[in-house]
């Protein structure tokens, strides 16, 4: 018997209301692993409420780790490790943190301790997804910093401009310029990394509880991030072109949307590249409706197959789009060097935000960075990137098609690292399925990384992006067999 | 005449609702500059509220840049270069972002706007804080650089543990263990720079209008961070010994304080050091009231004069302290490193926060830094730093002694870099008197920037940090002139 109080007028959601007494509950014991959820439908009826909102708070509780789906629609209490939030076992003599701490990191922490990762070293691991250790041009980035350093000497070790050294600024207007956008330099700011891009546009716009259209499954680590905002994500299904439009317009009447999010190149976790024309529609849809655009140009540089295709921030006249770029999946991970390309003003703002909190950018990277960029470094890299990437997608689709069994979904990139799947779920649960494949060797991320709903199939992703081909065709005929003999 | 209406009900508190509906009529051109407000007596009765709502919203305009404060008490509307929060002369085709920006946001420019500095390269500048151009080892670290990037290769370029390079964290860890405070490698975590490691633990600790106590006069860019955090700041008076310790343990019992945040050592702007004795206090007063301690170990290592105080996580035992440390002042600024030790759960949480913006630490630079430190070249950097300082200190003694009128209160520091000054006003405000200097070639920080409310004097700081000993007596010549023709 669950006992639910709902304050009808409190300015925390119904929805809000029921995740956390379904929590404290699992918390403090009195509901336990194995025990069933009440039914949707019975649930609304007896909270007299809308079922949409039970059927929200429990993909939330799922998303939170706190239940199982089954299948026959009832959601299970979860074996868990260990308490998410309240974990009142510090030695008395401590100060007792975890009553101190923000709303906001809570509900971070409560989606973080889902992402942990195994390490073992002999599988094959389709996992990771940043450059190969082996394509690392660390020589001529070596001798690009000894230069830095003996022509511009302590000048580079200075507090420098909050918005980033002035010149990489400068190179990447330029680079952008490739792609058709037209940005000047002061209409880019330099970021620690991508996601240090997406955390300044947040703490520009979001307030608690605003809302932002994100493609689901999608980005894995966008979803902490905007726990930690305590923002709402509104999911819009991945079609087979990108965002479901018709979806998407359905948010931007009812839901008062802060922002819509997308990965147009190579979308992480799918793979999938959305057309010029789907492009158009979304930024139409954006300018119609007043609802700030994030584009995460994610892998825009790891187009080695077909056509190029422009950025929706080549597109727009409004200055509407907020565009972000990183070095991180093409050149150096560890380097920390992302951007915003975006109006003006809105550089102004997040470099005010940047100030706020890292005083000044990191000079030297940035500095070594740029000098890399200028001797053509960069895109004598990208084309050799091209080279190695276009071979391994190659053997990649090769063994797809060779080893997969039909009934099972993937998707088919034209260039970046990964590839998602959609396996029935026939009453095998992902971690069940998981283990297969790590027994058998293999290391896939597993789809709910990537969702905030239970999905009715099993999902996984793999990246090519540290693995060679040799690699890849016995990793993907291993994933078949797994497959078949389920 | 001012109209305000007050919602008693509101959530939103009064003093705010006042600071709001006044900034809305200077905005909108109802209230013009020289427009005086109502005296607080009678304001507070008009509206039917306590006087002190009202002062707290005068300190809070001014802060914010709106008023002036005349001798006499009354406050009048200040001439401002252009209006800081509602600017609606956007071309009419762009998209409007001022109406899509986020509350914290909008505090954090109400705030900033008031933080710039001109620059002349002529003056004698005794604005900046930072090591001087000519201390830094630049020569030695490119060696290390180097070495890092033949020995690790690649490796040093994967992403990171978002924690940060972990030889790093653990030669941390042992220099604090030279300060007497016993933290382990996981106790340490790695930041960019001490404003990432404050932005990062008020992730964790702050909700919007959580009180947390600094010291007044205080870190100017502390200021517009927790505004961003819509942060209620309780100053805490700086007296002979740091924080006035019965303001403190009041506020402590009146106010639900979220966390206590001090700067023992050289604290900036005073150039104040806590006495061991009343660390200790201040230690055993966050231990009763359970609040979390915030020690700024700014300029740990810039203590050239005198006994060796240790810092207050040196006596923690109950874990309550966080400290924040930093490489900026000592070595490099525009390497971005700095670090926070606490207990292993607040690490293990601030590490979910930094993963969650950043994914990753910078481990070149981090790498570099940690065989810069191995090699034995950091302690040698600091004993040649407490060479050059301890002589331009002994200057600066010297020519305050000389040439600063005996009414002028300036305080006496035994180590770091800044001194603060208090003038009886006598009619002029900061900026005449800012300009009075400027006009004689001397530039200095003005007092403002270090408070969040008007102060009766005329205070300023000077940093001796880049300005060698000729500098120091020529600039302090030129301040006691102007001091005097006052």
């Amino acid at each position: 018997m669950i006992l639910i109080h709902l304050d009808k007028n409190s300015s925390i959601p119904l929805f809000q209301q029921i995740i956390d007494q379904l929590i404290l509950m699992i918390e403090k014991g009195n509901l336990r692993e194995g025990d069933k959820l009440p039914s949707t439908r019975a649930f609304s009826e007896k909270l007299g409420v809308n079922r949409t909102t039970i059927c929200r708070a429990y993909d939330e509780l799922w998303a939170l780790g706190y239940t199982e789906s089954k299948q026959g629609g009832y959601s299970t209490i979860r074996k868990r490790d260990r308490n998410v939030v309240l974990t009142p076992k510090l030695n008395a003599d401590l100060f007792d943190w975890n009553s101190h701490v923000s709303v906001g990191y809570l509900q971070l922490e409560s989606r973080m301790n889902q992402l942990k990762m195994d390490e073992n070293l002999n599988s094959i691991d389709f996992r990771r997804l940043a450059p190969d250790k082996d394509c690392m041009p660390v020589e001529l980035f070596r001798k690009c910093a000894n230069q830095i350093m003996l022509d511009q000497g302590s000048t580079v070790f200075q507090y420098g401009d909050p918005a980033g050294y002035l010149p990489l600024r400068d190179s990447i207007a330029k680079q952008m310029q490739f792609h058709s956008v037209s940005v000047q330099t002061k209409e880019v700011l330099l970021t620690n990394g991508a996601q240090n891009a997406l955390d300044l546009v947040f703490r520009m716009l979001l307030n608690p509880r605003d809302k932002i259209a994100i493609g689901m499954p999608g980005y894995a680590a966008l979803i902490p991030l905007l726990k930690l905002y305590q923002a709402d994500i509104i999911p819009i299904t991945i079609k087979e072109d990108g965002l479901d439009l018709e979806e998407l317009e359905k948010a931007m009447i009812s839901e008062n949307l802060k922002a819509v999010y997308t990965m147009p190149n190579f979308q992480n976790p799918t793979g999938i590249s959305t057309s010029q024309t789907h492009r158009e529609k979304i930024l139409h849809l954006c300018e119609r409706h007043s609802v700030p655009l994030l584009e995460d140009g994610f892998e825009e540089e790891m187009k080695y197959f077909g056509k190029n295709i422009l950025p929706i921030k080549s597109m727009d006249s409004k200055g509407i789009v907020i565009y972000i770029g990183t070095f991180s999946k093409i050149l150096f991970p560890g380097l920390r060097v992302g951007w915003i390309a975006a109006e003006k003003k809105v550089i102004e703002k997040l470099t005010r935000i940047k100030k706020a909190g890292e005083l000044s950018g990191d000079q030297l990277n940035q500095a070594i960075l740029n000098l890399f960029y200028e001797k053509g470094y960069f895109d004598q890299h990208v084309k050799k990137m091209h080279r190695v990437y276009r071979k391994r997608m190659q053997i990649t689709h090769k063994a797809l098609s060779r080893f997969i069994p039909v009934y099972v979904k993937y998707t088919k990139p034209q260039g970046g690292y990964t590839i998602w799947f959609e396996v029935p779920a026939e009453g095998k649960s992902e971690e069940d399925f998981m283990e297969l494949l790590a027994n058998k060797g293999v290391l896939v991320s597993p789809g709910s990384h990537f969702l905030t709903k239970a999905s009715e199939s099993v999902n996984f992703r793999i990246s090519i992006s540290c693995v060679n081909e040799e690699e890849i065709w016995t990793g993907i005929e291993r994933i078949g067999l797994i497959l078949k003999n389920e």
